[in-house]
């Protein structure tokens, strides 16, 4: 695939370095760190068509474009953002971001610590969604940004956008919270800790300090990865895409790869037991299972979102089961409770949770209806 | 708790050994093997009283009663199983049998290799649900039951009822098939291989042979376990259950328990790793991952259902995921199609898969009338 027209082209990764300490809602202190970041388009004179791209578990800040003309893979929203798309580059300036924590750039645990000069590994802070909004906050100081035309998440990214509209009340129009969800549940939650604990007990480890060992814990990661791809995908569509297809046509009677499905899970644990970092794994998955805006507020959701005066977009998918439609409703009940301004779609999809990667119909219209009355409301 | 008035009392297991090699669908030839069985209640001169138990994933022949005045739990079915309970001992001669491949007392992998005079391991041989019913058939001629009052069992345990009906229709005059389905989704499969990657990936499971090497694969096994449990459960069962709980009241910011989900799931893991083979894990799941009675006939489960004569209760559970009531009612269709003799029940239960083994008022009144109707029908 080349780089198309309806591409933003050519992209580069910038780093922000900060040194103002950041306080973590852990108690720990960040002396300092850097974000990586991308940013396409132009921002207006008026600095008032930002829309910030917050990334879930394992995204980074490359959303979009390639990073060279051979370069085989585009940012992974780039069938999103683009000109014409409906994250429109032609209209908005869009901002990409690593969270703290992350193993793409941005200050995490593979990062040297500077009080020892080894890597952080297990003595890396834990770090909430608070923690990376407060971050994204100094980012946007950073660019001039006073105010983001929108913020825009899928999953744990639609918690972050949920959280900038809470937190910073002042400085987002709009929050696009997509297949996400308040809270996670204990099913949920019991996910992540399996997942957890594939990594933490797998002897290559080393109590999160693997760095300088020469191994990585490549087979908790990986069972950590397949794992998460089965909530990632629908019962049905992984019917309809695998079903019950032998690889051989036989079976086998043995314990190598048989079904298809058995072959699709394999392969994604493998590549990204060799890409991701084991301890940037773990510490998403705790800000998944901490964020929970309501807590601060006596455990009231609606008392929480009295604080916001953006515009809400929330959008799930039929098919989801990670965050079902339902968490998605819990949310719109407690922003319509509140007062707040919302707009809620329910798309019949047969992706599942993934279904807010791809492009379904009724989903893009969505976006681009949606995104279009935020683009008129900067020209106004 | 001790033995009550509707126990079956003390019980011992028994052990039928068999020298008549077993040739298997994998097409390995089993020269001789033994099954542990238990037997509750009476056979009545006929030999028409007998019900005949089957077990799902980490079952076992153990299925009522006691061993001994002081043992503290009972058979993992005592509360369906006994004198007045639905599946009543004063009227039914009741069998319970650990399938081969098990750990607890018929032959499987941990057993002696009498080729090598060492334990099977990993040589132990693929078995299937038809392998079972063809070796529980021979422990019916054992023990002079020609027809069985009824084949029962949930999950698994439901494939082997419905498989008995299909394979020795003329042995069996009725099949209770529960929380089952005909055969396994994309989905089930893709959990399964998940907890067998854990499995075979645990440096300590040594390529099934661990036997000898003073290690077991505890950690793998522990994994799958935790996995299994969270698709026992349904999402809202385990949200009342245990919600976001915390232990301590307060996040604690570390990888420790913190939620009271990860404890329960943890205990489930740390106990069944202590205490089941991993190699009888993993050809359970292949046995799942096999069943497919339509595939002898063409893929045509109505063609496969047709060989049948039993009559048939199929039951299923509103919160179950893990075989949903989706998947018993194709069980059901085919079964019309096949112009069988079919009652269907879809039962309102929070206790998601794991409510074939639990006491909601309706499955048991269910139970007792469906067997009363049995028990009625041998009497006549």
């Amino acid at each position: 695939m080349s780089v198309t027209s309806s591409s933003v082209g050519i992209v580069s990764a910038q780093y922000a370095a900060f040194d103002t300490p950041l306080a973590l809602a852990c108690g720990a202190v960040l002396p300092a760190y850097q974000l990586a970041f991308e940013t396409y388009g132009t921002l207006n004179a008026a600095k008032s068509n930002a829309i910030l791209i917050c990334h879930a578990l394992s995204g980074h800040h490359h959303v979009a474009g390639r990073y060279s003309e051979s370069d085989k893979s585009a940012g992974w929203w780039d069938n999103m953002i683009g000109p014409g798309k409906p994250i429109d580059t032609e209209r908005f300036f869009v901002v990409g971001v690593n969270n703290l924590g992350g193993c793409h750039g941005s200050t995490g645990p593979s990062s040297i610590n500077p009080a020892s000069g080894q890597p952080w590994g297990a003595d890396f802070p834990m770090v909430t969604v608070a923690d990376w909004v407060i971050a994204q906050a100094r980012l946007a100081d950073r660019l001039g940004i006073e105010r983001w035309a929108a913020v825009i998440g899928g999953s744990l990214g639609g918690m972050q956008a949920l959280d900038w509209s809470i937190r910073f009340p002042e400085r987002i129009a709009h929050a696009l919270v997509i297949a996400s969800a308040p809270k996670l549940s204990a099913q949920n939650i019991a996910f992540n800790d399996v997942a957890r604990q594939a990594i933490l007990t797998d002897p290559e480890f080393h109590g999160g300090n693997f760095y300088g060992q020469g191994v990585l814990p490549r087979r908790g990661l990986r069972l950590a990865r397949m794992l998460g791809h089965i909530t990632y995908l629908s019962d049905d569509g992984m019917g309809e895409k695998f079903g019950r297809m032998l690889r051989s046509g036989e079976y086998q009677f043995g314990f190598d790869v048989e079904f298809e499905i058995e072959s699709y899970l394999r392969y994604q644990g493998d590549k990204f037991s060799d890409s991701f970092d084991a301890n940037t794994y773990l510490l998403m998955t705790k800000a998944l299972d901490y964020f929970d805006p309501a807590r601060e507020y006596g455990g009231d959701l609606v008392k929480a979102l009295q604080r916001a005066s953006a515009g809400f977009l929330v959008a799930s998918f039929t098919s989801d089961w990670r965050f079902s439609p339902e968490r998605s409703r819990e949310t719109v009940k407690a922003l319509v409770a509140a007062g707040r301004r919302v707009s809620y779609a329910e798309i019949e999809s047969a992706h599942g949770h993934d279904a807010f990667l791809m492009l379904d119909p009724p989903y893009v219209e969505l976006m681009r209806a949606y995104l279009g009355r935020v683009a008129a409301e900067i020209s106004a």
